[in-house]
């Protein structure tokens, strides 16, 4: 076992562009960034020496394809390679990597699979640096209106369609990608939990249920921008002080309802804008991004109007406009059935400790799942740390990862149904 | 009077660049721009039809120069072209524009001065682009300390430093800017109220008395990044929701001094950056900007401390930590008396009504007293809004303005003492 752990070792570095994993700042591989990029080109690499053959499709997805006949369907695993700013090293590459480490096992065993087996990579999973999430997996689903999104900025005036561009995706073809293999039998991921259930639990494996999708909120604040040494206390119209109970509310609120419901629900007020931003100037307008979610969609949404009459009732008291926009708002998606009974037999023949339970983060395999029989497993992470660079997942947890997605894939190629 | 009023309105123009003054999106000519230059470029060709000798200093001013005798002290009146994020039109153009039609209106009136007679516009005076302000007549009053503020960064990355090699003044140079006449007899300043004192009072002009300088706070929060989704709400250290009642604090704390107290003080969070920023990231960093100012220094420190005090109590009770930085802390300038009683006196003569006042607003006057003789006066603006695209003066004041500097030069440049 011991060389198996060098080599998820090393290729943990390798994907992570990275000599160590302890690095203060994290990682930063943005969404369509050159490091991204380059990442894939690891990715490329790993596959290839693998024996896997190498394909791009039309979104920037990469597919390492372990090919047995052109006319069988294609069992799937993979996940992203992108990171948040300052992001882990887990986030994602776990999945990448274990999906291409359980082809590596499988070969060494002189498994002769029956259907073609893929590891892929999904371009531009975060949306750190768009607000907006999943693109590769959304694009192969036939999920994406990339009109939509086109002209969004980044925080250095990037919009994405620039993004995409640079990244060397036509904007034309983005939205049809097609899968570069005949036809799509099941698809997997692995993710570091991001939560810190199976680590207090001391349970190895977490096979996904449901995932929640979040509603997103922007909330428009307009005051009165104005010189800050000369207009008087009392004379202002400050965007900033008349939104600022806003925070408290929208925390103190999440906090409630979870001692009264069963479902967990999370919300965030997680993004701001400022103008002008500047420090002798009174903020005039500001603009609050809120991140809501529950697998538990009814209570998610109530939450949300909950804020919208709040605003409602902030607008009145400060003296200010606020127009609060629903960004975002999807359903909770559920995890085909048969999958997760496969994936709980998969633990079970390895000898690991697994639970049922839900995702609170989105993920590749939500867009996967309107298509295909998609399933999505998770393994502990320290502290339920995660999009941070103290993000870690234990070496010995990734390799019982691996041996889950071997035992799932020799399951699913094996036997010609 | 007609043709006065009509030179002032084209030139308003000219020097906002612009072919109305109501524009949506107000001004933004940011200090070391290009459309800073492009003013200063107006202001020369204004200054040439007047018949005056250009100068431009190490530091990128621009000096407009009546020349009598290159053996004479020269009477200086202006004040800077710069703009912060979507400003307005008067706050600084309004000064250079009276200095340039009082020089007008003297060489039609057949005046012969005896000293040389300057208008001067100063570069960079917003600190709306890089957090430092009246950059030019700090380097004419030897009071730049170029290299702490050399790194600082603007919203797109580019350095104090990079940003004044691209607007074509040496770096080495800028500190040592000399004035480009024998010796500065006077400065004076015209500059819009930014307040609404005189508009409600009904009188022409305040002739300032002192200026607030600012004690300005940088207060960094660190708390700890985490997924939004998958952190249970009693999980979480975020640095939004631990310090957003500092914002509420600092309004209120300063609404209740403003009770107590004779002299006024300001207080606004004015700046904020959000780490990561990101949709899907607990906010685990933020650093928040506040800009205190009063006349009353002690009161203005006190207040600080205050802040200071709070920040440790929230940082304890919220358990996150608090670092408070002071960015400025200088003393209030108080303006020669001498030079008041020659602008009130200019005033007189004028048959305008005027009042003493304090200004709550730093300017390039303030740079200027502590080595020349120096005077601020102020002319009302609509509303008392400034740094905002509604800001509006009227042309009647303009011309009101534009006499009193024309008498004070009389005066001045009138007598070889």
């Amino acid at each position: 076992m011991k060389s198996d752990r060098i080599w998820l070792e090393d290729n943990l570095l390798a994907l992570n562009l990275t000599d160590s994993m302890d690095v203060t700042e994290g990682f930063s591989r943005l969404s369509f960034s050159q490091e991204e990029k380059q990442a894939h080109q690891q990715f490329n690499q790993i596959a290839q020496e693998l024996g896997l053959e190498i394909y791009r499709d039309e979104a920037g997805n990469q597919w390492g394809v372990w090919e047995v006949a052109d006319d069988q369907p294609t069992v799937v695993v993979g996940s992203h390679l992108d990171t948040v700013y300052n992001g882990g090293g887990y986030d994602g590459v776990a999945g990448v990597l274990t999906g291409l480490a359980a082809v590596k096992k499988l070969k060494e065993d002189g498994f002769q699979p029956m259907k073609n087996i893929a590891v892929v990579c999904f371009v531009s999973e975060e949306s750190a640096r768009f607000g907006v999430s999943t693109i590769g997996s959304k694009a192969i689903a036939g999920m994406l209106d990339k009109d939509k999104i086109a002209s969004i900025e980044d925080n250095h005036g990037v919009t994405f369609k620039e993004a995409v561009e640079s990244f060397g995706v036509h904007w034309d073809s983005l939205e049809n990608a097609k899968v570069p293999v005949e036809k799509i039998a099941s698809f997997i991921e692995l993710h570091i939990e991001q939560g810190s259930v199976l680590e207090e639990s001391g349970v190895s494996i977490g096979v996904v249920n449901g995932i929640a999708c979040p509603v997103r909120l922007k909330v428009k604040v307009k005051g009165m921008a104005n010189h800050t040494g000369t207009t008087p206390m009392d004379r202002r119209k400050d965007a900033l002080v008349a939104s600022s109970p806003l925070i408290h509310f929208v925390n103190e609120s999440a906090l409630e309802i979870n001692q009264k419901n069963k479902v967990p629900l999370v919300a965030t007020v997680s993004t701001v804008k400022l103008k002008p931003n500047a420090m002798n100037v009174i903020p005039g307008e500001v603009e609050w991004g809120i991140d809501i979610r529950s697998v538990d969609d009814e209570c998610k949404r109530n939450f949300a109007d909950t804020i919208r009459d709040y605003c409602q009732e902030l607008a009145k008291k400060q003296d200010v406009t606020i127009d609060v926009t629903t960004l975002v708002d999807n359903d909770s998606v559920l995890l085909d059935k048969i999958v997760q009974q496969k994936l709980q037999s998969a633990c079970e023949s390895a000898g690991l400790s697994f639970i049922s339970m839900n995702s609170g983060a989105g993920h590749d395999a939500m867009n996967m799942a309107t298509r295909w029989p998609s399933g999505l497993i998770f393994i502990p992470c320290r502290n339920g740390v995660s999009h941070h660079p103290n993000e870690h997942a234990e070496l010995e947890d990734l390799v019982k990862g691996t041996t889950v997605i071997a035992n799932y894939l020799q399951t699913e190629a094996g036997a010609n149904i």
